[in-house]
This record gives C-alpha cells, sequence and structure tokens, in this order.
C-alpha cells in the first residue's frame, strides 16, 4: 500500500503544482492589451473623439514602426490617428525603402484589431510656405512634388483635408506670418485647417485666426519618438489631442466634422474651442447634485459638485459673485462646495469664469451654474 | 512727473502682487472637501449604497471625534456609515464623558454637509453570546444592560436592525460557533444580520450560514483608529464595505434594503452574495463593444470590453472553453481580447467564472459573455 | 484501506488549505505599521530632523486623539512632533474632562513605539498680543492664566522655546503686526521663534523679521482634523513641516537646535532659511555624475544629473549663462542635461538661482554648479 | 504725460507677459530626459549593473528604431542593454534594408549622451537546437551562416559570450530539453550563459541546471514592441532585468561578470541566484535601526527596519520563531515590527525566510536578523 499512499500523494501534489501554474499562467496571458479609459464627455448630437492627426514613423524621420503608433494610440485613449511621415525628409533612407504609403499600409491591420481609426495621412513639407498635414489622402507618393503648389493641388484633387503645421510665429498678435500664399491657398479653398497645439507649443494668434477666419483648429503632437518618451519628457497626464465633435465614430464621421469646424483643442488640460462647443463639453462634464443640499445655519449652503470627466477645471466666480469660492473640480472626483444661499431662497446662481477653458486666445468661458434647494 | 511714474509703478505692481496672491490664495481656499468618486455600478431596480455599519471613535475605544468619523467616510468615498460604540467597553472614560447618544449628536451636522448618511446604532458587547450591532436605534442609553436578552429585545423594541459582528470561529465547515442563544435570537427574530467580514478577516463559515438562512450579509471595517491608518496598515486599495441595493438613498431605504436581505460584502477586490444581485453587478460593471468586432484572418477575433466600475475582475473560461483566454478586467480600463470565433459564425458564447465574485464560500459566480460580430 | 487513503487526502488537504490560510494571515498580520520613507539629506555636522510642532487633539478643538496624532506623524515620514492643545478654547469641554497635560501623557506610549519625539507643548491663546506655542514645558496647567504675561513667563520659568503662531498680518513689508508687545518679549528674551508658515499660509514679513532679528523659523500645520484630511484638503504632496538641524536626534538636539536658530521652512515644495543652512541641504540633495560626461559634436557636452531627496528643485541659468537650459530635478530622479561646453573646456561652471529655496522673502538661493569632463 | 504713463504701463505689462512666457517656456524646455532611479544596492566589492540582453528593433522583427531602445533602457533605469536583431529572421526586409551590424551604429551615440552602456549583439536563430545570443560581438554579418555550429563557433572566435535563449522546456525537473547538442556546445566552452527568464516566462530547470553546471543565468525582456507596451501588457512595476555585479561600469566590466557569473535574474519583482550574491543583496538592501528600539512592556519589544531598495521583500519567520511575525519590506519604506524580546535579553536573533528571492528552483534565501537593545 506504501506505493498507492505515495501515489495519491505524488497525485496531489501534482494538481497543486497544475493549479498554481495554470492561475498564475492563465492570468499572464489573458491580457491582450489594456488602456486606462479617457472620459472627454460627448456634447448634445455629436460624440467626443479624441485623435492626434500628426505622427511620424522610421519612414520619415520618427522611430517607431507603424504599427505600433496604432498601439501606442490605443494605450494612449484615443480614437483615431493619421500617420503623416515627412515626403521631402527621410533621414533612414539609407536602411528603410522609402514607400509614402507604407504606413498606412503597415498600420491598418492592427488598427482593426484595436479598433482605432486610421486616417491615410502625409505631410507636405516646403521651407516655405511651411509645413502641410494632408489627411483622407489616397495615395501619397502622387503628392510628392517640388512645387508646394502642385502638392496641395493634387492633396485636394484625391479629396484631403489639408492643415497648416505648427504656424511658430503665431505667438503674438503680429499677423505677419499668415503670408499672402497662405492666405491664397485658404481663398482658394485648398486650405482647411491650423494647428494651433504641436508637440509642446501653443499658438495663441493661430487660435485668434481660426475664429476669425472659420478655419479648424487641430492640436497634434508631431510625435517622432515614442508615446512613453513624449509624456515623460514633457511631464504630461495626458497627451495634447484634438477633440473632434463627430456624428458617428469613422473616417467619414471625423472628415465631417473637419470639415464642419466642430473640433477642440486640448492640452495641458486646458480645452481651446469655439463658445457653443465647449461650453457644452463642459457642462456635459459636470453634475450639480440637487439632492444633497443642505442648510446647516452658517448661512452658507452646501452643494456636491462632481466632475466626471477626465478634464480637471478651474472656476473663478466672477466679480458680482464675491461671496463665492472657487471651486477646483479635479478629474473624476466630487467637491463639497459652499455658496452663499440665504434660508428663504429656492436656488442661487452664481457667474464662474472657467479657468481653463479658452474660446478666443484672451477670453475664458463665462458659464452660470444654478444651485438648487434639496 | 518722477514721483507720478513710481506712484503708478507701486500701484501696478502692489496691483499684480495682489492679483497673484489672490488667485493662489483662492484657488487654496475653494476646496470644502474632495473625494475620489468610487464606481460601484447600480443594479436594475436599486441604488447601490456604499456603507460601513461598524465604527469606533473616542466614546469608547476608538481613536477619532465622530464628527471625523464622517469626513472619513466622505472622503473614502461611502454613502452611509453607523458610528457603534461599545455600551460595555469605555477605556477612555477617565477623559471622555460617557454617554452612548453622542457619538450620533456629534456626527449629524457634519453629515448633513457632506450628504453621508448617518444611521444611529451602538455595539452590544458581550462576552457571551458575542457582539452585536444594533442599528437605527432612538436610544442608546436604554439599551445599557449587562442581560444580552434584555439589551437585545430593547434594541427590537426600538425598531433596531441587529446584527451579529465578527464571528471569529466561522472559518471551517464546522458550525459549533451558531450556539443555541444564537440561534434562540434569530428564531426569535431578534438577529437579523451577520457579518462574512470584520476589519481583515473573511468568516466563510459565516457566509454560508447566512446563505442557509436567509440572513442578511455585512462587510465593515470596526475601525478603532483613522481610515488612513486602517488602509496604510493593510495595504488597501479601497475601503472594505456591505453594498446595499436599495429603492432610495435614505436611512429608510437602508433599513428596508437590509430586511430583505439586498447587501453584498465587497472586500480585497472580491464581492460575496447572493447570485442573483451579484450577476446583476458584473454585468452592469461591463460593457462589451460589439461596434469594435473585427477578423483579421487569424482564426481569432478582437472585442473591446471595458470594465466601468472600480471593481477589478478575473474571468477564467470554463473548460469547455479551452481555446478562449482569462480576462483580466482593470478597474475603468478596457482591454481588447481575442475570441476564438470562426470565420462564418455571428455571435459565439463563452462560458467564464469570475474569479473574485463569490456566492457562497465554494462557488464563484458563472457568467455566459456573448461576443457578436460587428 | 479506503479509509486510509481518504484519511490521508483529508490530511493533505488540511495541510494545504491550514498552509494557504496561513500565508495569507501571516502576511496580512505582519505589518505593524508603515512608511514611506521621506529623504530629506542631512547637512555637514547635523542631523536634518522633519518635525511638526503645533497640532491640536480632541482636548482642545481637534478631533483626533494623542496617540493617533503620533500615528499619523510616523505615516507622514516626520521626526518629531508637538501636542499644543489650546489652554483657552476647549469646546468639547461638555465631553472631554480638560487636562492640559493630558495629550502628553496619552501620546508618550505610542511615541517610543514609533519612535517619534513628542515635545511636550501647549498653545497660550490670546486675542491680544497673539497666540503662542510654549515647547519643552514641564506642567502645561501652571500655564494657564488670564496674564498672557504671567502665561509666558511661567513656560518660560519651565524652559520653554515659546513661538508666535501665525502671524495673519505679515504678508507684506509693512511690520505693524509687530506690536510693541511682541517686542518687548523678544527684547526680554521671552519669545523665541515665530511661524512663518501655518495650515496653508505663508508669512513672508515674518521671514524678513526672522533674519533680521535672527528669530528662530517655523512651519506648522496646526492641524485640527486628521492627517488625511489636510492632505487631501489642501492637496498636498507632503505635509508642511519645520526642517530641524540637530546636532542628535533627540528631545534636547532639537531644543538645542531651535534656540541656535538651526531650522528651515518646508512647505508647498519650497524650503526657506538661511543661506548657509539651505545652501548645503541643496548641495546634499543633488549628484553630478562625472563619469557620465559625454561629447557628441553639437557644442554641447551632456551631464548626468541626480536628485536623491524628495524635494523637487527647479533651477534657472542666471543671465550670464544665456545657452544653458533650466534643469528640473524630480524627486528621486536623474534628467540628462545638456551643458554649452566647448572641445577644448575640461569644466564648465554655471550659475543657477534655485526657484524654491528662498533665503529671504524676495531673494533665491544661487548656486554655481561645475561640470567635469569625463 | 498720458502717452508716458501708457507707454510705463504697456511695458510693465509686456515685462510681464515675457516673464510669464519666459518661466513656462523655460520649465518646458529645460527637460532632456527624465528618469525615476531605480535603486538596488550594490554588494560589496561590485556595482550592481541593471541590464536586459535580448532586444529586438525594427532591423529584425521588432517596431522601435535602434536609438530608441536607448532611450527606452534610460527611461526604465537600466544601465546596459544589448539589442540582439535574429540574423535568420528578417520580416520588414521588404522595407528595411538587412544589415545586422547597422542596430549597434545607429544606437552607439545614443547611448553615450545617456550614459547606457551598449553592448554589441546578435541573435543566432535556428529552430535546433535553439536560439542563441553572441554578445560582444565585433561583426555581426560574419556570424551569419545556416549551419549553428559554425555561426557559434564564429561567435566565439569574435570573443563572444554566448546564451541559450528562452529553453521553454525547462519548466520541470526533467531535461531532456538540455540535448546532446547544447551539452556539447557546453563541453567545448562555446555556450556560456542560459536564460532563466524571458519575456514574462521562467524556467526553474533551467535556473537549477545553471546552479549545476556553474552556468551563468540571464533574465531579459525579448521585447519586440516598446517598452511601454511591455509593462503595461504585462501589468509590471519594472522591467524584469539581469543584475550583473561588476567591478567596474563599463562593457569590460560586465563581460567579466558574465564570465565569471555573477550575475543574478530579477522579474516580478522576485531574485534568483546564488546565495552568496543574493544574500548581500538583501542585506545591503535593509537597515535595522537599533537607536529605535523600545520596551512597551507587553513583552515585545519594537524595530524599525527600512528597506531602501527598490526591491519588495517578504520574510516569513522560520518554524523555530513561532513567537515572530512575517514582515512585509515594501519597496523605500520603513516599517515598525513587534519582536518577542524578552525584558533582560541584550538582543535576540531571528531566522526568516525571504520569501521573493530564491537560491535554487525550490529553495528560498534563509537569513538571521538580530535585534539589538538600544
Amino acid at each position: 500500500m506504501k506505493l498507492n499512499l505515495n501515489f495519491l500523494s505524488v497525485v496531489l501534489l501534482l494538481f497543486i503544482a497544475f493549479f498554481i501554474t495554470y492561475i498564475t499562467k492563465s492570468a499572464a496571458q489573458s491580457v491582450q492589451n489594456t488602456r486606462v479609459d479617457m472620459e472627454i464627455p460627448d456634447i448634445d448630437g455629436f460624440i467626443t473623439l479624441k485623435c492626434d492627426l500628426h505622427l511620424h514613423t522610421s519612414f520619415s524621420d520618427g522611430v517607431v514602426w507603424p504599427s505600433y503608433r496604432v498601439e501606442e494610440a490605443w494605450m494612449d485613449g484615443l480614437d483615431a490617428i493619421s500617420i503623416t511621415d515627412h515626403i521631402e525628409y527621410t533621414p533612414h533612407s539609407e536602411y528603410v525603402k522609402i514607400d509614402h504609403n507604407a504606413p498606412y499600409e503597415l498600420g491598418i491591420k492592427t488598427a482593426l484589431i484595436h479598433n482605432i481609426i486610421l486616417i491615410k495621412g502625409t505631410e507636405i513639407t516646403k521651407r516655405h510656405p511651411g509645413h502641410f498635414n494632408a489627411l483622407f489622402i489616397k495615395d501619397a507618393s502622387k503628392i510628392a512634388n517640388d512645387d508646394y503648389k502642385i502638392a496641395i493641388e493634387e492633396a485636394n484633387r484625391q479629396g484631403a483635408f489639408v492643415i497648416l503645421n505648427h504656424p511658430r510665429e503665431a505667438v503674438t498678435d503680429n499677423r505677419d506670418w499668415w503670408t499672402e500664399e497662405l492666405n491664397a491657398l485658404f481663398e482658394n479653398g485648398q486650405l482647411h485647417g491650423i494647428e494651433i497645439f504641436n508637440w509642446n507649443d501653443y499658438y495663441p494668434g493661430a487660435f485668434d485666426l481660426a475664429l476669425d477666419k472659420n478655419f479648424t483648429i487641430l492640436s497634434n503632437t508631431d510625435m517622432h519618438k515614442g508615446s512613453e518618451y513624449y509624456k515623460s519628457h514633457l511631464r504630461l497626464k495626458h497627451r495634447p489631442m484634438t477633440l473632434v465633435f463627430a456624428k458617428e465614430r469613422s473616417v467619414q464621421g471625423i472628415k465631417e466634422a473637419l470639415d464642419d469646424g466642430r473640433t477642440a483643442g486640448y492640452f495641458k488640460n486646458s480645452v481651446y474651442g469655439k463658445e457653443e462647443l465647449v461650453k457644452e463639453l463642459f457642462l456635459n462634464s459636470i453634475r450639480i447634485k440637487k439632492a444633497h443640499y443642505s442648510d446647516t445655519g452658517s448661512g452658507n449652503a452646501f452643494v456636491e459638485i462632481s466632475n466626471i470627466s477626465d478634464i480637471q477645471y478651474t472656476l473663478i466666480p466672477l466679480n458680482q459673485n464675491k461671496k463665492s469660492d472657487p471651486i477646483q473640480l479635479e478629474a473624476r472626483e466630487s467637491s463639497i462646495i459652499s455658496v452663499p444661499m440665504k434660508k428663504a431662497e429656492e436656488s442661487i446662481t452664481i457667474e464662474y469664469e472657467v479657468e481653463n477653458i479658452l474660446i478666443s486666445s484672451s477670453e475664458k468661458l463665462k458659464i452660470n451654474l444654478v444651485f438648487r434647494r434639496d
């Protein structure tokens, strides 16, 4: 019987070993890819899509492969990207065969798996009158041309949405940077949008010009190194992005929204855009819990206000509301605030300025919040 | 004029200094109290309330003041608490005047401000047959009595919901700990619930007995020190709690749910409860995004699955689903998983065991997930 | 034999169950109390002690018990605290017996266990000429007196170090707040230190006065609620503190250092103190790794600079160093920086201003960093 | 004068605007690259270097450029890496020109800037008898050969240190995977090390064989995607690595240490290695603060124990120390533990097993800790 007893022991121990191995291994293998979801609320009638429409890979002067740009986008919580390698600048050409359509071809399968919308694009890179991203193109190689006018014309022929990239001089009110060449492209309907943010730089002059001319604004990273480097280097909590307010989550949905100018820039925890769009974004980000109202005889009432978004907001009461406190609404946190509401009042309305929502280079969003008695 | 210019300079500089001071100070003063919101989904027809119904203060052997127990509850994301100081054990009595109703009186104003539901309670603390929390009482001092039977009778007279606390021996199948005295209280309808978790201890035997006898289960911290100490000491991400599935967010709502047995224990990232309740909690925690389905010819299809809750789930496919991978669903994260779906199939159903949802001490929740083609 | 086999199975399974339980339980019970160590470097000849010398408990208007103030101090990484309950303001006296020596008595045992230096103290709380902390006292009850002069005299008789608390008007250059009464105490040698920071408020005027008069500076929290509330409410990464540069880690060591004025304020990631002390603190916080020097022909050289402390520093090169970059030195991180060093140079010296070290209310620490070729 | 006043205003405002811009911009541009320092203590006589000696780039089947592998290594806190692209497997060859020496050439400049030691390597990739990394080679293209024997011979001729990669079957005691071919290479002195960890897999059989045969052990990631993906996908706090105990921080220092077998594997918060090496690593990781000893009459004494490293340790007291508690030593944290020391004792020695340091596949490190009275 000794044998049998040993046999049982062995069986049991093998089972235990197997069980532990199974559990451990299973858990480890289970993950395909995971991302922290970033909550940016939809606005009425539109889905808010998180986009980065200016990216480079090893096919121009970047250091990652196109498929990995897609995986980074997934990990960073984005909905859509465009890989826009330079046509004219390809420093890796000693080792990498230059094929301007390759980045899209090498990224699309990974995009399908990760449900990332990959928009075919390229960067037309001229010293004068500037760099331009052409998005929604069909064939990047046909766009290659020494003459920028011909290149942009071809892009438009393919149905492209053309963007003026990083207008680096647009940091003051001076509009010398808006050259006749640029204006001609714009007047001809060949130039459709402008970056108000690129890499780590904000162009307030471009923001104001876009508002004046009803130009579509964009905010892109123009990443050349990996996304991890970018976030670590610039110490950013979230990747800068163009918010696109689309009718549907698709390439066509993004195109229609860009054509209609329904975008906002979101970078460094601030939102830049047209008042009617960003006001809704803010209002859909917060919840004022009426149920929570309580009067403790202090002359103040207490209200719970929640920020359901991943954008942190700072609200400063306007001058006429001197007794009110500023409000700091951290991402996905709730705060108890006190409001100067008298005992007999049914509600109180306080006007705030949202410090980190800009509706022009010099104006912050003003908003009325109504606090109601329980 | 030099004077005037200087005067203006001074005025301007003072203004700037004031402005900076104002902004800084305002921002600092703006916050009343902030908490990270903890997302535990509601279930159909009921609001899920996060409760800790066993707490001590300086009025028995705890180290914090009643009002601060309420503030801690707010910071930890709870909806309701009960302060249940020992009637029979008051080691601070050299310094603190013993008044069994004081903890509630000293906590209720802070509770109103923070929208925390404060349930009046006390702990009847007898060596035999055990410790009992009496919740929803009217006057704790009347409950003080050397005879546990009289104390519990008085609590019931006041309409109390009475809980057996920390049945420490209930860690095996052996039910010797369920003494005749306890059974008599239960049969008399004077004992209504039982802790299956207390401080850092889980009592599987209590969980099974509660399921057998249709006893209401509770999971409480029994904190004596501060909440920060508790979380740091036990290295917990979330405070253990009783989940109460209530018809309304009120004292009455909680009472009705406890009476009806609609609770679950949530501690150490695991959920314990009746199958019909916790199954819904799980299903309301996840989103399977059909739109994301994509076939890449690998014989597998890819699906995006999101966990919108703050509970982390681990899913192991059951034996008949050998080709499927386990799924790790981190709190508020999304994962891309591959499922073994053939090209012609419209959908596939996979049965999983949810590793961290227990429907008895030895059974995990089984769940069918249906993945549909886009 | 069936029985025997079953018996063995049961024994083995029980063993396994026991083993798992043992491991789990052991691990859980193993922690007595844990804290993240906060690295603030020592300076030459002195140990840097992290102190909070102004705290309240339930014995005046606070909400925690004295022993828990000590546990909080441990968790927050401090070396020493003083509980300084108000003599004159005891709003909990309906429930808490007022004994001005009780806080120390109720805290000292926990202090011994946690190696926290507990300094006996009290707060003399007068509308005029102000609030004073008396530290290192022998009997707080003897200090109770309606006449502030008598109270402070008695404190001094007991060998106290007396501090002027929160001079709230000391926020400009105007010194009206420094009344004749205060000056008389100072001139008599009865007033020895002054808070330049309290709760969330900084008093630049107090800092400058302390530097002028060789007064000892302090930075304390004046906490009334729990430490968790304090940090959450003010969104602080570290608890404000008085850095005491002591010859030994003891009550006497702290007393001698306070008497000699060897302190600095550390709050909101900035350090305030005498140049000779804080300069050393900075220099002992960083390491410039010579070995890492490398020239890549860019006209710049690359140097690795590490911050071994938990204080984050920002360095701005002074005007004469126009080609140098500012340096951000995160806590316990290393950075690669480029310095404008020519090929033939053996070393380069760059003068920086440390943005977050103040040596008076209007002067930042200036420092020369020498970068040497490998 | 109106003009002048306006002029002054403008000057002042411009100055302010400039100042804010300057500060903001400066701070942003200041960072070259930053990393959190990972603290793994040196051992007596040797520097502990953190190495990942198995990595891929776009030049074989990876998705990042060689220079970015170096930047990732810096960000992850490593000292040294080797890029070991497959000679025989180059799926990107449609776009990337295959040059087996290119990865080193394209990485070395970035390595010099970041003080990362870049070791020239390649992977000889044969179905039988396996995959081999050749490190410290001179010319990878000369190693390309269909016959593995010739390839390995050439690598050795170049002075290579040759490693058997991921022996996937080495997960049990069965040594069938140690084929005659492998043994022949070993006996000929042509095979010098073996991976006991690769990607997410641990090979206990390889660990034991290495201990038996005095083989050098390695633990590498074999990353193909970016480091961010790797850490996110496997939910790792630290990147797995080979710890090399070197006489100097240089290519030569690493070579000498590998030749002498002075390495350990560090992955998933566990350390694997020869007892004499890992024992020192542990002892240099902790500090027992004698000064902190205190007896409170409980029959127990209290000791503060600090973990200065970034490795988390769990200590379980051995059977003869029944009254002692397990100890959890979190990275860079301190704990207060109680030890069963009688009043008359001057010191107590307790033997622990360090749960996460393995000195063979089945043995944990045993260690005596001595606690001394103050």
